[in-house]
């Protein structure tokens, strides 16, 4: 168990927007909501999923919509909490611990917000291993556990609980409610019990985000090569270094898709790196050659300073390293790859695990 | 209290026809179901609000969304019983009585047979007097009363329970699940006390129904003239008679909207008129002069067979009778009219009692 304060959150929020891999949300707004509700309501207590009975209730809480809408509207925890009381008060029952849905992005830093104010555990770890857009990319479903029952709520006090059949459509209803309170909603879903998330969970997951952020922070403090320390601390592979030379981009459907090309500098200057995203980076090609893609990590971060970037903030003249980190190894099975793999996402090329590409 | 057997449906079916003002679904199908219901579980006691104790649970059960497919898939009772028992488990009481949201189409013959197959009383009344198109018009929403909690169900095993902080924002939310749950649902809603629904009930409305099936069924057995008969057992006024001349008709964002032209015969020989719907037909116009609109009912019969004729039905050369009956006082207030006056629907025209129209 580590008990988690206000300073944590910096570096769990660092780490969060490197693991959100282009999208995911910026953690920046979750940490300040998060840090206020340490700062009135204690410390969060990041626990092992090992430490659960295996009837205790757990729920996933966080963001769903637009990361950017999402962001504007976080003025208040409020129905963030109406949430988890309305799944609660559905359920019958009283949740024992929370969970991040992914650690990555903004839902890396939302729920510790909720785990203080409510006073609850948040296990270390998540069900996906980095950030994905859509409810039914988890484990969980991979697992057969369900996303329902699950309940939404916005700002203005309206709130709704879904129970779908499978994901899949827990995920449809819930986009579609998404947009009619306003493009962003918090939710609490995924009610399981703690034998099921013992299943399900990528174990340390929250606390490989908390030492990333350390080690970006430590390597400026020490002026070290940040791209170096996040490839120690991540495990990951440099893909390419360079400098963006174009980016595209269009909004749509509740995405933002598009590429970024990324000419090589120093050992790359060779080749040109093409970056697809929808929200996340997606694929890594040069020419022909899939570098990396989903469900493995693809993430860039400034070549300077180890900041991360995001989709929205690709531009044209920035010095980028891209980094390959493995996935989680369930997520390479057959069920894995279609649920998230390059196809699910209209690419049309072949997995190929980043560890083993060339 | 009346007891309503599987032939009285045949008169309600009619009856809710004429009421349904070109719109609201053809209660053909409800009528089956219903029917197949009482042979299999016994007649419906219709009730009087009045009998109802104040702290009693009432739910208006029906299907929402496109009537046409609320038809289509209407083959299975299992979804509203569904619905029933999940707004029951969410507020954690049974419910006492079963209300109709609207005398008028489908909805008039549905609650029927979830009220037989539960053994539950089903009260004389509703609270709207007619069929209308949005669940927030409603006397229940003049009257402060909320359509929340309410839940949907679809024949997949999908439900959804939807609180909203108002009803014109329940309407938004349920439809979007309507689409997503493929066009058409079933619903439990407004759940209300005995002391509510004692507010916004208009009283008697499913007898009338009853009534004006049974007036139409005599006259042909009589060979006496079916208009007349509907003019009398209604209490409306006919405003024109003739042939229909030509019929535009869109179907656009769940609605079909259009207008039909009818070619006065007899004493209406001088005139055109224009009757405009969306679904429910909305506006009787001849030249500029207003004879009929929403809220009042504007009803459409076959001349010979007094056969109600929907907006769907509409189509050269057919000799239709067009009645005007007044609606509930209420929706003639301030608030009534902005809930379902003419402008709600685009139109502007001032709303002008059909009693007074000349």
């Amino acid at each position: 168990m580590k008990i988690i304060d206000a300073a944590d959150l910096e570096a769990i929020a660092l780490g969060g927007a490197v693991y959100g891999t282009g999208g995911g949300g910026d953690p920046y707004i979750g940490k300040l909501l998060a840090q206020n509700a340490i700062r009135k309501s204690g410390s969060v207590h990041l626990i092992d999923v090992e430490s659960l009975a295996d009837d205790a209730l757990v729920f996933e809480v966080g963001g769903i919509g637009a990361p950017t809408i999402v962001i504007e509207r976080l003025a208040s925890l409020a129905p963030l909490l109406n949430a988890v009381e309305a799944l609660e008060t559905h359920l019958g029952r009283r949740v024992t611990a929370l969970m991040s849905g992914e650690a990555g992005g903004l839902n890396s830093t939302i729920p510790f917000a909720a785990a203080s104010a409510l006073g609850l555990p948040l296990l270390d770890g998540d069900p996906i291993g980095r950030a994905f857009p859509e409810l039914q990319m988890s484990l969980c479903t991979l697992q057969g556990i369900a996303a329902s029952p699950l309940a939404l709520a916005d700002e203005k006090g309206n709130s709704v609980i879904i129970d779908a059949h499978n994901n899949a459509t827990a995920e449809r209803f819930a986009r579609s409610i998404t947009i009619d309170m306003g493009g962003s909603v918090f939710g609490a879903l995924y009610p399981m019990s703690g034998a099921q998330v013992k299943k399900a969970l990528i174990r340390g997951s929250i606390s490989r985000l908390l030492d990333a952020g350390y080690a970006l922070f430590n390597a400026r403090a020490k002026h070290a090569d940040p791209v170096q320390a996040l490839l120690q601390a991540s495990g990951g592979r440099l893909l390419h270094a360079g400098k963006v030379t174009s980016v595209e981009r269009a909004t749509g459907g509740g995405f933002v898709r598009g590429h970024a090309d990324i000419e090589g500098l120093d050992g790359y200057a060779g080749g040109c790196l093409r970056l697809s995203f929808q929200n996340e980076f997606l694929l890594a090609r040069r020419g022909d050659r899939v570098l990396a893609s989903t469900p493995d990590l693809i993430c860039a971060v400034d070549s300077e300073t180890g900041e991360p970037i995001t989709n929205e903030k690709m531009r044209f003249g920035l010095r980028v390293a891209v980094l390959g980190i493995p996935c989680d190894a369930a997520w390479r099975s057959d069920a894995g790859l279609a649920l998230a793999g390059p196809r699910y996402f209209g690419h049309d090329v072949d997995f190929v695990p980043v560890e083993l590409s060339r």
